[in-house]
Parts: structure tokens; C-alpha cells; sequence
């Protein structure tokens, strides 16, 4: 059923959950494929408090670079999520798959284990590598592990990725990296 | 003719052409899109030699970091291509578009303006992220850099993306890099 995902080593991917309550989440996570899929998700983050309350996550497969940095730095609009047969599905996904979740937990990291229930594919394309986006991507991570770990080699790194931007990225890339860089200027 | 296929800012592709004599050649270039296509090409390559007696020139969309790795540091086997109504592609190409190529001559590097003349989409495919993916193609643009510069901190950013090709990499971006650092061993 997942083939077709080319899901690989670890893919990232925007994961939306919903709370108790009915609140939509997004954040970016790793969905590592070893035979079966799971992710480690940190116990003190709203994916997690979701999926314990929930046991769904939605992996959601999309190609916005600006998605990435919003969801994993601030908060995606309600205006961006849509709800299909009582799951929380981001409206600009290329494809999504809801999992069922099993969590095996630990203090600070858990493993959750990813049963595939579900899927839809809205768009296939052709898309030629482009360094500019892969760097929106690397430098979204580099800045959440900065903010926790305040090293500043992952600022160094962010400059990296800023200048394949403007090199190679398009327009929308060029928008996603200055709204990180605003975001990190305001920490 | 070209919006599907999302080119922006520069995109990595594989160009593909053949000789005066018939030899087909592949490398790695960057597809320039700022209005109109365009490629900046080194004179001393085979691919602006090809160009130059063609007035052609093939973008492959690949998906499998192995061929952009040989084809930048090596050369891809005479299996990888095959002949599509006289223009050479990859065997493995997602999609291919033929240009049709002017040549804006500059004593090192020229630009050559792209005119898509015909296309091919094969393979329409839901790629999730995959940063060892990226990671591939980062250390394969690093490498060719090294070899001409020989600026130890290539070295240096290759390791960084070969950490990132073990921990979230497919088994084929860890053959891929496995066969640069090879090529780079013996240098």
C-alpha cells in the first residue's frame, strides 16, 4: 500500500493531528521506513499530546517549502487544514496517509509505530531537484535545534542554506527563508 | 509548455547530448529559469562541445542519486541511454524535455538559452522529502567543486552531508555516496 510513497531511511513529511478538544495541529516529522514506519516524537510537543489522545496522525506529503517553516516554527492558519472523514488533512497536500498509531513510550523521545488506514493522492508531478527548496527544508530543521540548543554552528549552517536559496530557490523558497530568518531575528 | 514542470529559480536536471560522431554524454546542470531557460555551461566540457555541434541539448528529471553522482564525477554507462526520434535520454528519466539550444559564447563559461522543442513525462511520482536524497546532490556539487578548487572545506561539507545521507538516506543515496567518497579517495 506504501510503495508508492517512496518512503526511504527517514522522509519528512508535515504530520497533522487533532486535539481532545478539536484543535488542529501541524508539525514537520520524520517518518522512518526500516521494514515497518514509525517516528520518535518528542513527549513535550502538541503531535504528541495529540496522537496519545487521538491514536491518528496524518502524514501529509507536500512540496510548499514556506508549510514547512510555519509548522515547524509557528503556528499554520486554521485556513490551511481541512477536515476528511474526521481527520485534520492540510489543504495544500500533495498526497496524505492516516495512520493508525501505536506509542511506545519514553520520558523525553517516543517511538510511535505507524499503521497505514488510509490515503489519498490529489496531485502527482514532475519535480526537478531544486537546491533552493532542499535548503528551506535543511535550514527549518538547523533552526528548531538551534532554538533548543542554542549552538551557534546552527546559525552558521542557516547562512549556508540562505545563500542556495537566493542562488537557486524560486520565489516561494525566497519568502520561506526570509520568514525564518525574521522569526530566528525575533529570538 | 513548461509550468508542469516546476521549474524555478535553478533546477537540477542531467543533461544528456551526443557528438558530432554519436557518443552520447550526461552531466549534471542547472536549469536557469527566470522568464525564459537557460543553462550556464563550462567551454571545457563534452556537454558545450555537444551543444555547440548539436545546437541540442536533453533535461532529464531524475529521481535516482546514483546518476546524478556518476554522471558528474564519472561516466554513465552506454546502457543508462537510449535514443528517443534521434535525441539521447536516460533510460531511468521521470521526464525529458529536448531544447533546442542558442549559445551566448563567453571564453569560459557560455550561456546557452533553452528552447523546449518536445517533452516526454513517464513517471509521475509522490516524493516525499528526503534529505538524504538532497544530501546526494549537495555532496555531488561540492565534489565537482573540489576536484577544480581542491579548497579543503568541500571535504568538510561532504562529511556534513554524508551524515545526513546515513541517518535519513534510502539504500540507494547510501550507494550513491559510498561510490563519490570512493571517487574522491582516489584522487
Amino acid at each position: 500500500m506504501m510503495k508508492e510513497f517512496g518512503f526511504r531511511g527517514i522522509s519528512e513529511v508535515i504530520a497533522t493531528t487533532i486535539s481532545k478538544s478539536g484543535e488542529p495541529n501541524a508539525a514537520p516529522i520524520g517518518i522512518i521506513s526500516d521494514g515497518n514506519l514509525s517516528a520518535r516524537v518528542y513527549t513535550n510537543t502538541q503531535t504528541y499530546a495529540n496522537i496519545k489522545a487521538t491514536k491518528k496522525m496524518v502524514a501529509n506529503i507536500v512540496d510548499d517549502p514556506m508549510l514547512f517553516v510555519l509548522s515547524a516554527l509557528m503556528k499554520l492558519s486554521l485556513d490551511e487544514f481541512r477536515m476528511d472523514d474526521g481527520n485534520p488533512v492540510l489543504k495544500a497536500a500533495k498526497a496524505w496517509i492516516v495512520f493508525e498509531c501505536s506509542i511506545v513510550d519514553d520520558p523525553k523521545c517516543a517511538t510511535v509505530i505507524l499503521l497505514p488506514l488510509r490515503k489519498k493522492i490529489l496531485k502527482r508531478s514532475i519535480q526537478p531537484v531544486n537546491r533552493g527548496f532542499n535548503a528551506v527544508i535543511e535550514a527549518t530543521i538547523y533552526a528548531t535545534r538551534y532554538l533548543v540548543m542554542k549552538d551557534p554552528k546552527y546559525l552558521g549552517w542557516i547562512e549556508h542554506c540562505e545563500d542556495i536559496v537566493i542562488k537557486c530557490g524560486g520565489e516561494r523558497e525566497k519568502e520561506a527563508i526570509l520568514k525564518l530568518k525574521e522569526f530566528l531575528g525575533g529570538k
